[in-house]
């Protein structure tokens, strides 16, 4: 098992998608019974919108959301929480996810100022949730640096340190020790362009595939329910179910910490499906947060995550693993490419990259399209919907025709991130070789060249099922430009490298995307989330190395083993490098061969999904849903189904009850576990550790425990 | 912990009382708030009462209760019952309440026949709930003798094969081996006394206490439940809620037993509340069993078994914990009652019998007076309540008269039980010396006079807090008569028949008490139940021992440690014993004075409410349910607090429907466990063990148990 990985745990930068357009699943049922509509949409909205409660109060234009109290306050809460997450990366590596957390502090922060001036009667603004959104994206830009700098990863694993805890590879040009200026520099070359790789497709994600980020959703719930305007009545009691089940999956995450005493401790390790499926990964974890994302997710998406999960985890991994010392050395580790693990990481990725390109290549058609139109048709639509939208689905909730209105307002031209993109990426190309000068031009042009693709699909993905892949994307680069440049000419270096450029712009990608979506909710203009993302992104450039700086130079044993801060992903990282330069031919027998039929399977899917039509693609699962538990492992998949499940339940005893109060359930859900994060962070850096292990052993194992206890 | 006994488990055999009557809580609420007597009844009340549902089926007499299908499908039941306690008696002296498993086979079985003769148009009489009841009580009565014979405890512990192993008083004259012919006639001499001892208070205990007997209550509940006519749309409501409760516990139940492999694994050993507060048995245990007890409790027994837990498990024991080596020697064993457990046993019961004395002297009184009254001033009121009964009290509900009128109806004259009592004494006095010459008939004699207190106090107790402390009696009698007869003259074996008169005394007065309750909320017949329960009790005093012999003669190694059959209640009744002979000296210090003062306390305790009136008595908790954590430890005080905070806090939010479907929930998840034992019995006598253990470890012990694992 290596659940409790930077890798697995970073990917929770949770997120979903609504059911219409790319499933059409709504649509379709709509489609089925006639007329339905209008009338539909009537009964099963609840009877007061969130922007009809809101439409009292004015939406403040882009700039205006753009406030200095605001970046005062992110600056602070960007330094604190670059704090935990650099502890965390060099103490276990796993670090959660703290969009809550930034929310909600940032409410509290300047809700508390604001309150202050008001008494005093110096308020000249009034504190808003575009404002509020605002601090939330650039926290979470500024400490998602933290992590994709790699300073517990690739980054680290560069340093002699590290380097002379391998018995491969360390050699001086394999070596590049950590110093303040190029990693400054470094940063600030690659952690804009995923930025502008993903800007230009906002519309398509968040309007027409109404991806939903569940993660980003659900922050944006929150953020509504504290600025909800006084008086509404549903609202009211939306707000109150919302702090409910915020406060018992806060008070849950807070109870489990206690019994998770150690390794494999815990709730998150009940094997509630048996034991023999446990080792499978087959259980509920009793995680709130991702019964939650369940909820919010439609059912095609869960559905897909556990055929995906039986399929992987179920069928093909117990045949491969029997194959084990035939097909792959049995020598190997469990967490080794060249073994199982190989298969899972490899095969995964390539049903997504299926996926992705398929979806990438029929966006990018459209997108042309558009911008045809856009030059010579003036005036005509701005985007095509990609999927087979039926008549009905343009009759919008006036939710919906409010925030496409005020998403649509501030329009950024489509030629502007091509040419940031183009720009940063020749003087990127140039530049970074005279920092590593084993990462040879023509590698970065080509990463350059594919990384909107990757970055399309981390960003899809992630909206799909709230899962960011970005370390396996960095994973993948160590292993092709390792492969190219060669064990000779210091290709571990370049391997690391490549895993640094492709992890921050996959991962920047992503997080942009969902925090459109959290923008999109709340009115926020995408204008001023760019802006804070370029903002927040700039400050973690100088703040993560900074910090780090401080960590190398206060603990001269980092990154020892036994030490207080081990930083254990520094070597996992440098070991993937080492085994990359041996080339694709060192992986284990057939894996080439089955990537090739799953991308090809993934792309064929999708094709007959679109073909069919929506009335018989909802019954087809999603290939890019499908592959996120090939890698993960199918606990979170069954949390989720569990999730849908109960919503499924729900809307059975009483339809009206569960679509008023779903997504208030299921965002509380989400945000009491996320705000857990902080305080537990904390309690691990002051050294405060859960009392108890709740400890899962067979009878066999027990009795020898037992035995060996009472001796 | 020595949680896992027959003891405990046994003293499972669960019950309560209602508001009304000893505490007052309701009347007092009533007279608070003025007039509203009346009202109050009409809207706390469900809509439809049960009785009026079942108005329209007409109650057979009591004769015609007791049908010969009836006692043959009893028989088949008890067979198969009294192996399956036999098995666990002599394996892990665990034996789980079999009620609800009783209540429901016969259900199915006599439900089955009676389908298939109506089918064939052979059905003379229709199956009822009255007959349902009667089953049950045949075969709790039949299948208790299993466990109050002691054929895993006392009486194995006297046969030469128990004897062997320990060190001391393995002389013949305290030796006697198992032999068909005397254990028979020892159980029917001994075992109908505690019938007759509590016949003539069950009008008091149920009509004037109006005890709850949760279990009682529940399994009441259940049969209703199954017989109720169609038609009455909340009674349906009710019953699809006891149904849904009902599978969920069963369910639940299950669940946790696949977590139970090995000793303090599994839900059971929960440390919720941290692992010191464990070490003192404070944890809620998911037990939902316990939860639905406290849901039928009244709130003042919950608060007093909590009270009392805090008392001796939160300040007593650790205080004289602390004198450990100073007080008593460090030496004893945990379970040694000359150790700390002394304390817990004997101050535990002194207050239970100073509770029982005071309440009993009080009954005393007024059944003299009523029967002075019966004798000489005809067609007076029959029964007097002894608590401050408001007159508004009398406005009953209609469940309440009709069930009464049924109950009162088929009277048992006062002076029947009362010669048989006697009666029976003199024989068994006469007789038992020829058993067991050791026994001198004089301690008999003592014991007869002392009995019917104890099995009041038993009953009494059993019907506040559904715990039957049938072999906590058992062992003071080891320890008094032990100590009376003296090491000398074959005490041991004296105190090992001492204990076996009084466990069946005392286990079969509950029983009694309990079925009566089941009976008055079914409107069964009181002299169909007596019989019922005197056709059992022979049924069982003849099955038992047959089965008991089968297991002696086919497992030649029963008894002996290691072995298939350990039978481990055996050795520690007969180390009880040895121990006991030395007498009351031996105690550990200021024992016997803590004994003196509690029981004083009680008393008085139980004076001060009686005359400061129901309104402030409702503040005072009740000495009786005080006691019982004493000994058993806090964890179901903890389990039935939260089940009457949950009750508290339904009632808080929609008062008219927790009424109506509070028992319901409770009788659910009281008869879902319930159930569960049957086939967990039928597991662990299939020798199917669960596989895993849910193991709780402090962070300590887990760090060396995973080196242990790895190594």
């Amino acid at each position: 098992m290596e659940r409790s990985t930077s890798v697995s745990k970073r990917e929770n930068n949770h997120q979903v998608y609504d059911t219409e357009a790319i499933n059409g699943v709504d649509n379709n049922d709509k489609d089925m019974k006639g007329e339905r509509g209008v009338q539909d949409l009537n009964t099963a909205e609840p009877p007061e919108s969130v922007e009809r409660i809101f439409e009292v109060l004015e939406v403040p234009s882009w700039k205006q959301q753009l406030t200095v109290r605001a970046f005062i306050i992110s600056f602070i809460l960007s330094i604190l929480f670059t704090f935990i997450v650099m502890k965390l990366n060099l103490t276990t590596g796993i670090i959660p996810s703290l969009n809550i957390s930034a929310g909600l502090l940032g409410f509290f922060f300047v809700k508390t100022w604001t309150k202050f001036l008001d008494k005093s009667g110096l308020l000249r603004q009034p504190f808003t949730r575009q404002e509020n959104t605002v601090i939330q994206t650039c926290v979470v830009a500024s400490s998602g640096i933290a992590f994709s700098g790699g300073f517990g990863s690739y980054l680290f694993g560069m340093s002699e340190t590290i380097a002379k805890q391998a018995t491969e590879a360390n050699d001086p040009s394999n070596i590049k020790n950590p110093a303040l200026g190029w990693m400054i520099g470094f940063l600030f070359i690659v952690s804009f362009l995923g930025l502008f790789s993903v800007l230009p497709l906002r519309k398509i994600m968040i309007l027409d595939f109404k991806l939903v980020y569940p993660s980003g959703t659900a922050t944006a719930y929150l953020i509504n329910s504290f600025h909800t305007p006084r008086g509404a009545k549903l609202a009211k009691k939306q707000v109150k179910t919302l702090g409910k089940f915020f406060s018992f999956s806060f008070l849950w995450s807070f109870f489990q910490w206690f019994f998770t005493g150690g390794d494999q401790c815990g709730f998150t390790a009940f094997p509630s499906l048996g034991l023999k499926a446990y080792q499978n990964r087959f259980y509920f974890d009793f995680s709130a947060l991702y019964v939650g994302v369940g909820m919010i997710c439609p059912y095609l998406v869960n559905i897909s995550l556990l055929v995906g999960a039986i399929l992987s985890w179920g069928i093909m991994w117990p045949l491969i693993g029997n194959q084990k010392g035939n097909w792959y050395s049995a020598e190997f580790k469990q967490s080794s490419l060249h073994g199982l693990q190989g298969y899972r990481v490899f095969i995964g990725i390539a049903m997504i990259l299926g996926d992705g390109l398929y979806n990438f290549v029929k966006v990018l058609k459209h997108t042309l399209t558009g911008l045809y139109r856009d030059f010579f048709v003036k005036g005509s639509q701005p985007t095509i919907p990609i999927t087979g939208q039926t008549p009905q689905e343009k009759i919008k909730s006036f939710d919906d025709q409010r925030r496409t209105q005020l998403f649509l307002r501030d329009d950024i031209p489509s030629c502007f991130p091509v040419v940031f993109y183009c720009g940063i990426a020749v003087i990127s190309t140039a530049v970074l070789p005279h920092i590593f000068p084993q990462l040879r031009w023509y590698y970065i042009a080509v990463m350059y060249a594919i990384a909107p693709v990757l970055a399309f699909c981390n960003a899809y993905g992630c909206g799909l099922t709230d899962w960011s892949l970005a370390s396996t994307y960095g994973k993948l680069a160590i292993f092709s430009i390792g492969a190219w440049a060669g064990a000779s000419q210091g290709g571990v270096l370049a391997g690391l490298a490549a895993c640094g450029v492709m992890m921050n712009i996959v991962s920047t990608a992503s997080d942009l995307m969902q925090d459109f979506k959290t923008g999109y909710m709340t009115l926020s203009s995408p204008k001023s989330m760019f802006v804070s993302q370029v903002i927040g992104t700039a400050m973690g450039c100088v703040i993560s190395p900074c910090v780090f700086w401080i960590f190398v130079n206060a603990f001269k044993d980092l990154g020892t083993d036994g030490s207080e801060y081990p930083a254990p992903y520094a070597i996992i990282y440098r070991s993937m490098s080492i085994l990359g330069v041996k080339g694709f031919g060192s992986l284990p027998k057939h894996c080439l061969t089955l990537c090739y039929v799953f991308f090809a399977g993934a792309m064929l899917v999708n094709a007959v999904r679109d073909l069919v039509g929506p009335r018989v693609a909802k019954y087809i699962p999603i290939p890019m849903a499908m592959a996120i538990p090939f890698y993960i492992g199918p606990y979170f998949a069954i949390d989720m189904c569990v999730g849908s499940f109960i919503l499924f339940v729900w809307q059975k005893l009483n339809r009206a009850k569960a679509d008023a109060f779903g997504p208030a359930v299921a965002s509380g859900l989400i945000c009491g576990d996320g705000l857990w994060t902080l305080p537990s962070s904390i309690l691990a850096l002051a050294g405060v550790n859960p009392p108890i292990c709740m400890k899962f052993l067979s009878r066999k194992t027990n009795i020898m425990v037992d035995g060996f206890l009472n001796s």
